[in-house]
């Protein structure tokens, strides 16, 4: 295990409000943080103490970067394969490649998952609509097709009811590379946000019930409304996931709690930091942001315990224009991303309020 | 009262860890910084979105600083006087230049609590070693000598207790704007930190019991253990300072709970946030940073309900190195400032740890 002492420079692919929310906690444990990304106006320009803004895969300017930093990290998945085979060559690289390799193709995710005995949707990986039609009639109706590779938020996935709709919907998709998963009725959906440190140490935090909007995140309440026993087991499968891969960082498992039986179902995984994950600012004495970088940093891993019952809102687009409004409720703790257009269904903020344990929610 | 938005400029004059927590706390709600600070390898720099590193008394560089920036404040209050009235001509200032002008000399500072009706320690203004034993014939043994002006953390102050004592002292000062203080027999130091907002609306957390090693700040304690009583009537004598000389922005008020008999002597004030405050980033909704932020850019003050009890412990020179160890512990919040170097006595960071309400405080 190396220690970075403090002073060291994170380097971190991705200005998002992930990576802004990341050289946050950084610098609070007195990191210095370098981002990588291409986009002007980046959210995490405005904290990080120094910025690349390059493509990439522009590999002298990543190499530049690289020189500059202790440790490399990313604040999200669906990094080009070449950038992460020359991290992976050159520098410290955490979490690895393999949880990148894994998580940017939902096929290899499935395997993996099936693999280590974690249950997951009935699935197929097929190449053409025909293809597709053939699976179905095995895995049956409502199915949902997605595009292997670099979907998010709902993005890259189409539901299909019968067979007359498998040709259109492959071909909206605009890729070969499609898997069709069974659709899953499913009373509740969880999130499960695990981080492994890197002599193996392993903390989870509570998991999170999460409800969606137009496909995007909306709410999280933790704890989630859920048998003891489920929750302990959804952690559980998270914990084995990251001692199966000597996975270093934090890494978020989405799981659905079945309507047809109380079981849970992996839906996927993502080797980052997660939305859901924002409460544990307020509500945990170590943030998901602190305990990554605790992770990639050699530390131990901070207190996951719940200081309290909390429900996070995202405020998604003209939502954020609420935002004095919201700086008026006692129990709202405000955070803003900084971005300067809020563009419908853009992620601008969110609101997280605690909650003393016994206290009714107001849901 | 002009409520600045999100994207809107704050410009902060001082780069240290004061400044650093308020730029973080600028940038979760949305604002940008500007940190205008003439030190190198300041810990502001690297968390804040731009940065001018020139004299304080450069004015041309203070100019283009002000055409960036949509208002002023700062983090210290030893700010030249002819970059106060430069600020003041033509910049929006927050705390304006009245607050500074009370507190940067600490016979201006006696004159104006007394004004206002709140006791202070006897004192007298000198300028001569003569003139001081003259005077203390009045105000007696022991007392305190001080520099008027841009003392901190018991520089420039010196106890004299007999009459011979007192021309070393004077001459020790290097100043002729002394000021004499009668010495304080007191049981229990507290701090109170009071916002004022641009529309008037004042709020204040509860005070924090303060005590000192090596005339540092070593630990801050919440709630102070102190008759409740005594902790309100401290808190409406910070509310009534702010309230008279229509103060915006965070102020705090040092305060001693005599010996003698059970009451509430003002030792100083600051025009801004403080190191006992700290503990509010854990322990409250809002923070005293937030707080900060909130006041100067016209948005409504935040909620300073407590949490929790709460104790802080500075982090000074050496005592930085025990970090990694510190992390270990579930209840430390650990926050390290990014200074390079641990000088002796030098502020290097801070922890915070939160109790449970009736918890026995390990103390």
């Amino acid at each position: 295990m190396k220690t970075l002492a403090s002073g060291s420079v994170i380097g971190m692919l991705g200005g998002g409000q992930l990576g802004r929310m990341i050289a946050m906690a950084a610098a609070q444990m007195g990191f210095h943080t370098h981002i990588y990304c291409p986009y002007d106006k980046n959210p995490g320009e405005q904290v990080t103490d120094k910025l690349t803004r390059e493509s990439y895969t522009d590999f002298k300017a990543l190499q530049k970067f690289i020189d500059d930093v202790d440790v490399v990290t990313y604040e999200f998945e669906n990094i080009p394969l070449e950038t992460v085979n020359f991290l992976t060559e050159r520098a410290v690289l955490f979490p690895s490649a393999k949880a990148l390799q894994i998580s940017q193709d939902r096929l290899t995710e499935k395997d993996f998952l099936n693999n280590i005995g974690l249950k997951t949707a009935p699935y197929a990986a097929v190449s053409t609509g025909r293809q597709a039609v053939k699976e179905l009639e095995k895995i049956g109706y409502p199915a949902i097709l997605k595009t292997r590779r670099f979907g998010y938020d709902g993005k890259g996935q189409v539901i299909v009811r019968s067979a007359s709709e498998v040709a259109d919907a492959f071909a909206s998709l605009g890729s070969s590379q499609v898997i069709i998963e069974s659709f899953i009725n499913f009373d509740l959906e969880i999130s499960v946000v695990v981080a492994r440190g890197q002599d193996g140490e392993i903390k989870t935090f509570t998991p999170f019930e999460n409800q969606h909007k137009n496909h995007v995140l909306d709410i999280s309440i933790t704890p989630p409304r859920l048998a003891e026993s489920l929750s302990k087991e959804a952690c559980r499968m998270a914990e084995k996931i990251v001692a199966e891969i000597s996975y270093v960082g934090v890494l978020t498992v989405e799981l659905f709690i079945s309507s047809d039986e109380p079981q849970l179902i992996v839906n996927e995984i993502a080797p980052r930091v997660h939305n859901s994950g924002h409460l544990t600012i307020e509500a945990c004495p170590t943030s998901q942001f602190e305990q990554h970088v605790r992770a990639i940093c050699g530390l131990p891993l901070g207190s996951t315990q719940l200081y309290a019952q909390a429900v996070m809102t995202n405020l998604i687009g003209d939502d954020i224009l609420e935002m004095n409004e919201l700086l008026r409720d006692p129990k709202a703790n405000v955070h803003h991303y900084g971005k300067a257009e809020a563009r419908a269904g853009r992620k601008m903020g969110h609101v997280t309020r605690l909650y003393a344990f016994g206290e009714k929610l107001p849901l």
